[in-house]
């Protein structure tokens, strides 16, 4: 409905040029939204939820402009380079909003000569993707991201990685998830004894990226028909990509006779054994799957990759339950910032990314089912008056509040009822109400009415910020 | 030295064309800058201290898309539209950077209909403009907005917005600052009986606007000569707009025989009256200071304007001050909202606009004079091993710690030194180490270390959490 209202104001607004003034579609731009204070409530919940984890890992949190340098951004993406946003040319640089944070990240390591740090970065992404938006999937959504740069021991900060995925998930309570793990270099050893040519591995590895949306069938005939790949080479790769387990499946292929004969997918199995003891240790194996049919898109990745799949959702009170797939993805690219260094200089690099618009989804959906009512404020007392003509009263109460660090609000009218101000109160979930009449005045005090139960209790006007304190134990 | 830099690697990137692929420009787009860990801890407490203020006030949040539809923002800034950043035509909407929060605001209010809130919104907005970098003047800079719509009785939501100004500025401790305010309906009455013909009074406002940067004698110039107006009307501006003061100015001008004489300023007079009963009420006259030279560029304004100022910098201990203007500005807009409605139903608003940037140039210079050392992460403890082989063990303690919430780092080496992990802590400020050893290990106990007095003490593994919280006062 919202669609097809937006098409006929857009219509209409075409028609009626000549009509006035008013002739604009009010609207925001394609596959993006507002968030009112409600949604912004939510949105909160579950970045601190991702702070928090974040902060408890030791990471320091850096930020960078939302527009970079178009050449900055050049042959980073692969094919999903034609998604990127360009700015007009007004003269001066050519510039392009940021794709995603990693190239950005690895940009700002180049620059700094950084080749040593644990950074979180939060801010809004752009791609003109053709957006699904009751999904989750918006032209302008947030990235949540935590990546660890640095020349380190094997497989233990990205095993940091997916502990912090496995942290947040949890502590979200976005119903059961599993995390998909593989390696680039399994993934082209693969290709490579599986008879893919070299100069296929890009386009291959694409191709096995969309396993989680088609059916093998359709993967295999897109290998065969558009890419050229031999029927012999798909059939081979459509055993290996069937495979998914846990330590024994890694042992299991460190023994396959072809696999380990191939020096790169040795060396990403032997670091995938290394892993999975270190996730042991973590105590998150539960939660792991090590799937040959993982490949994430990106040109970039060099080593591990990843991605966190919700699977189920916890559906009970909603009516149409929200479909996500991967709420969080990353992987190491030990490439890309060499990239950006006029030597080459290789800083290795491992991260993972949290898709934050589709846990939103699911949080907003579960909240809107549930009977809970959310705050869009913090204010601990409403100052009101009993009677007319107390507006000098009102504000010079709620300044000495304020100036005590004190949550208060007032209605901005001279003589408001006294209903009315209770009433604000109940809409609003403030928890108090400071009420000043002319006899609590000529005694020194304020009457205290508690919205909940609706006792008052007169308080003398210097205990007054300590009782609201107690009260709303908020010290 | 850095712009010169900047320059001379365009000028290699250019030759080096044909040189290969690290040919770019290794830089941010111009007006532009990353935030390190350091300035992203400056700008996080400056953050605080005025989100504080916002919810003190009980102000809900909002967020919009960081672009608009090109025509949203057309017509809404007279001459400063051409620093609008545009989007490239890529096909579909033409889209266009925010200028500000109050123009997205405004048509956020009109698409959902909402005739009442109050609301904070913390954004990055674009201008092409002639960035000065060491003043805190950028092309991508944050604004902190703080506005309440609704129609409600006169100069109450007013006074609020400029309480707020105050606290804000108090609790930044920016040294002494004066906040000025005028009214758009004192001015254009002034115009009125100065003789400035209707049709010039955007354009005389714009002279006027000049006058905290020039001499009164260059905008007069400017008015007589660029703009046409008579000397004599000239003249006549110039005696009202060298007037400033308080309550007892305010008096005189409302006895102004030809002031007195026309409805608007009149109108205007007599709510800056009412203005500063209420500012007085809330004890802030002392910084507030009535200007009749204060005239702010933008449009959209219909009634009380105001901007803060800050008077000096305590620079005893910066070498070279930093010459800030204007931290905050913003006034009454009572007739956006109603521009962006079908059949222009008004929703009257006043907000106020903090300069964050310019704020945080000061924090940053004085930071940087200072001793002070600030931490960038809040990691409580570092886990670390007194022998070889030990990671296996430090990898499970270091677990236990992040699943009880304790904030824990460790180095990601397999045999770091023990040294090499005491020096850490000292770098990064974390304050306790948790070491363990073989020892240990076998009685069951972590050796906890205070890094600042070097004591140890052996905890029971059972009870280190708890040790943890205690000694790091986070419970």
């Amino acid at each position: 409905i919202a669609k097809e209202v937006a098409k006929l104001l857009e219509m209409k607004a075409q028609l009626g040029e000549d009509e006035g003034k008013h002739k604009f579609v009010l609207k925001t731009p394609k596959g993006t939204r507002d968030y009112g204070p409600k949604q912004m409530a939510i949105r909160e919940r579950a970045f601190s939820a991702i702070i928090s984890s974040f902060k408890r890992h030791g990471a320091e949190v850096i930020d960078t402009p939302v527009f970079e340098l178009k050449e900055t951004l050049t042959g980073k993406y692969g094919e999903d380079s034609k998604l990127i946003y360009d700015l007009k040319d007004q003269g001066g640089e050519l510039l392009s909003l940021r794709y995603d944070l990693t190239v950005p990240f690895a940009r700002y390591l180049a620059m700094n000569k950084i080749t040593n740090i644990k950074r979180y970065h939060i801010a809004k992404v752009y791609r003109r993707d053709n957006p699904a938006m009751t999904r989750g999937r918006y032209r302008e959504f947030y990235q949540c991201d935590f990546d660890i740069a640095g020349q380190f021991d094997p497989m233990i900060p990205d095993a940091e990685c997916l502990k912090i995925v496995h942290e947040i998930l949890s502590d979200l309570q976005l119903g059961d998830f599993v995390i998909k793990v593989n390696d680039r270099r399994i993934l082209d050893g693969m290709f490579a004894v599986c008879g893919v040519p070299d100069s296929k591995f890009r386009t291959i590895c694409s191709s096995v990226d969309k396993l989680d949306k088609v059916p093998w069938e359709e993967v295999r005939s897109e290998m065969v028909g558009e890419k050229g790949l031999s029927p012999e080479a798909a059939d081979r790769i459509g055993e290996y990509v069937q495979l998914h387990g846990g330590l024994d499946l890694i042992e299991r292929l460190l023994q396959d006779p072809q696999l380990s004969q191939n020096k790169l997918a040795k060396e990403g199995l032997e670091d995938m054994k290394l892993l999975f003891e270190y996730l042991t240790l973590f105590g998150i194996t539960g939660k792991i799957s090590f799937d040959l049919s993982l490949a994430r898109g990106l040109d970039y990745y060099t080593g591990v990759i990843f991605e966190a799949v919700l699977l189920q959702q916890e559906n009970e009170h909603v009516e149409e339950p929200v479909s996500v797939g991967s709420v969080a993805g990353g992987g190491r690219y030990d490439g890309l910032v060499g990239m950006f260094d006029p030597k080459g200089r290789k800083v290795p690099c491992v991260g993972v990314s949290i898709g934050i618009e589709r846990i939103f989804s699911i949080l907003e959906q579960r909240l809107e089912a549930s009977e809970e009512k959310i705050r869009t404020t913090e204010t601990q007392v409403l100052v009101a008056s009993a009677q007319k003509k107390l507006l000098e009263e009102r504000l010079k109460l709620i300044s000495e509040l304020w100036d005590a660090g004190i949550k208060a609000e007032m209605l901005y009218k001279k003589n408001p009822k006294l209903l009315n101000q209770l009433q604000y109160c109940e809409d609003t979930g403030i928890p108090l109400v400071a009420i000043v009449g002319e006899q609590e005045l000529k005694d020194g005090v304020v009457k205290l009415r508690i919205v909940a139960t609706r006792e008052e209790v007169n308080v003398r006007r210097e205990s007054l910020v300590e009782e609201i304190r107690i009260r709303t134990n908020q010290c």
